[in-house]
């Protein structure tokens, strides 16, 4: 599979690539567990700091190392990983190495413990900056500390979850930037 | 501008049309007065009760007429409606009927004040339920209490923004419905 070369990203920028909506693949790790899972339910909380607030639902084994670690790293998968984004959407850990099942190579993390995935567009290095809302909601606020994107291409494709197993892929990307007043870009 | 004929959709399935990320529509009303405002920064927090959080800028206008209403509508634009999408995010009410001005048509819900838009694929009545988020991260808890869907296309295409003047348009939809397990679908 194929691996995205990466650069550091400013993380007040993310939002380009987590406003559209993709599905994404959220790697945790905690005293020698690791693991994935796709995950559809996040928004964009604000630039400065760079938030992002995640529905992470407590059944989930990452729950427990998310929660326990304090720490995750979003993941931005392309069209060619939808073999694995099904994959680790339909297993649940522990029990399996969903990195070597499912051909997802873990790439060290410059600031958390959780790995970057390597096949992945862009990696989001996160931590936890606000629990008071995972009990009522199973909501996690994440703080992006770090940021890696793919140096090509400009836009990824990626796949965003209508639910009943139906993915939408994206398509075109328009610029509208001359229609824009400059303080709204 | 083409009026999309919808019928009555189930609220706890809205998550088809809100999970992909597209833009949408947020109108409000309250004591007479009435605002629309382009918003991004929204999540799926559950199917039952069916629950939508909404990052609102305490800048934006529409922020005190949700606030104070505790009610508004979510309304999902396709690529046909652009120019009201760019339009709307780039002027500030009060003092402009961003209705008359941006060929949206209003038309009375069912169970909450703030209209419905006729030229949207698919429309959320949407109330209240949680204000704790608000100070903190402008975050409101919505749950939809009646949905609305256009009868035809199947998928709308929808607009998802990346920032910087640049949308996504929504692609292909594809179904992987036999590689799930019964239980994740």
């Amino acid at each position: 599979m194929k691996r995205y070369r990466k650069k550091s990203f400013p993380p007040d920028k993310v939002r380009r690539f987590l406003e559209p909506g993709p599905i994404v693949l959220v790697s945790s790790a905690h005293k020698g567990e690791r693991n994935v899972m796709t995950l559809g339910w996040h928004v964009v909380l604000g630039f400065d700091p760079s938030l992002v607030g995640c529905y992470i639902w407590d059944e989930n084994h990452s729950f427990s190392l998310i929660r326990r670690s304090r720490e995750c790293v979003i993941n931005v998968p392309t069209i060619d990983l939808i073999d694995a984004v099904i994959a680790v959407g339909n297993s649940h850990g522990p029990g399996v190495d969903k990195f070597a099942a499912f051909g997802l190579t873990p790439v060290e993390a410059s600031k958390v413990g959780a790995p970057l995935i390597a096949e992945c567009y862009a990696s989001f290095e996160c931590r936890l900056v606000d629990t008071s809302l995972i009990r009522r909601y199973s909501f996690f606020v994440f703080e992006v500390v770090k940021a890696h994107v793919a140096t090509a291409p400009r836009y990824p494709t990626t796949v965003h979850y209508r639910g009943d197993g139906v993915f939408m892929i994206s398509g075109r990307n328009v610029s509208y930037r001359r229609r824009f007043k400059r303080a709204n870009l």
